[in-house]
């Protein structure tokens, strides 16, 4: 499967409301909020988008938190993913 | 027939709600859910839209996502179409 | 009769729902459907809108599809016509 | 009586309803649309307006169409004006 | 009294909706109707306002008439003001 | 106690509705009106805001009138502040 | 845990609603109010934010007070926290 997002789109998968990292942290978000905890599957190549130049500035396997509200959900090969504006990405979680 | 799209619009011919790709991948929208898996068949000359060159990223036979809410249906010769801004083209999917 | 569209402006005359153009495509947009099919009788001369140079790319003549809910009817003569920004045409049909 | 308007602000007298040109055209709106076939009396000087600069390209004397829900209704010694910004107007018709 | 309007804003005194001018003009603005025949007390001075340059054109003393739902009333010395920004002032009335 | 508002905000303290001037002017607002008479007692370092260089005019110690609906309440040692950004100041009484 | 915020991120700790500071202020928010008074735990690395370069002027540590509606709540660990825009903040107090 490829999935190329164009401009400054990113694919995330959401994670799981609650979940422990590598590091033991326990990240969670109850499931009637918004904020999500995601993991960047796939990264547009940046470039002018309404006029202004965006570079990429997060990269692929990067765990984040995308604003409420933010994406659009699509379903590819039985796997649902969100398609967010890099500028909808607010922190990166380590 | 001949539709020729204007600036960054593109005419996109949107898929059946599922529907297995030459790669095998199941693509699927379920009836309710706004955004589209479509196919490419005009592509606009691209050029200064809102005072912002605009670059054509996309082009005839790509399969695209497009994002939620967005376009404008026209029926030619009995087929369906939807008129998009490029930038309402999310990702290409290969 | 003469009618000059200023700026940007187009004065477009809407076709008949369902029609049959001189390559045989039948055009039809129903009648609760917003999107019109429609022929350029007029095109304003261009130039600075909003701050942003605009060149006029339809002419008097071109089948065109106007976007959804845009543009002002007025009656000139007894013949309805519709004035529209020329961003709010999104396609030539030839 | 002077009545001088700011910047691209044209004071226009609207027309009766329906009316017969000298050339003949018998121009009409119906009371419940909102386009108004005026008359301009009075124009602004043009210059920088929200920081763009803007060209008057009407002249007191023109007969023009005005966009839907634009413009401020003054009374003038017992006259009924209507002030609209240049880019309201859409159109001349001679 | 002093008011000092800041940068492109302009005190104004509303008139009463009917009055007479020197030159035998009967200015009306019935009390149900928002745009205000009103004379200019106090003019700020100018500058940048949202990244442009502003030059005031209006001055003290004159006669103005003002856009609908604009404008901020105050009392000062029991006296009622409304201050607007200029591009709310529509057109000079001499 | 130091309070020191960040770019364009400035801190002021709301007067009551009616009081004397130095130079014996009676000012109010009445309870129900937005329009606020303050008192200027902070001022940010001003700098580019939303890109555009701002400069601060108004001064700690300024009566000023602020327009309807901005700011922010905050309580800071049992006294109550509103935090509003310099282009809601409307003018400076003296 | 390492939390990085992207751009002109901010991630802050929302303070109790009333607490003394070292300074012995006291600092509240009733609970139904909206502004926060909150500690900056980390900062965005600023840079081009819709095309204009932000630079960053809160740091780890600040007491700050944040606009009302603003930011995104996250829970991680166990604590919450929300995510900001710098310009969202609207105070330093020390």
């Amino acid at each position: 499967m490829t999935i190329k997002p164009l401009a400054d789109k990113v694919v995330v998968k959401v994670e799981e409301a609650e979940q422990t990292t590598a590091s033991g942290i326990v990240l969670s978000t109850s499931a009637q909020e918004k904020p999500a905890f995601a993991t960047v599957v796939a990264v547009g190549p940046g470039g002018v988008v309404d006029g202004e130049k965006v570079e990429m500035t997060v990269k692929v396997g990067d765990k984040v938190v995308t604003s409420k509200y933010s994406g659009t959900e699509i379903k590819l090969d039985g796997e649902e993913y969100t398609i967010v504006s890099q500028s909808d990405i607010l922190a990166i979680v380590e």
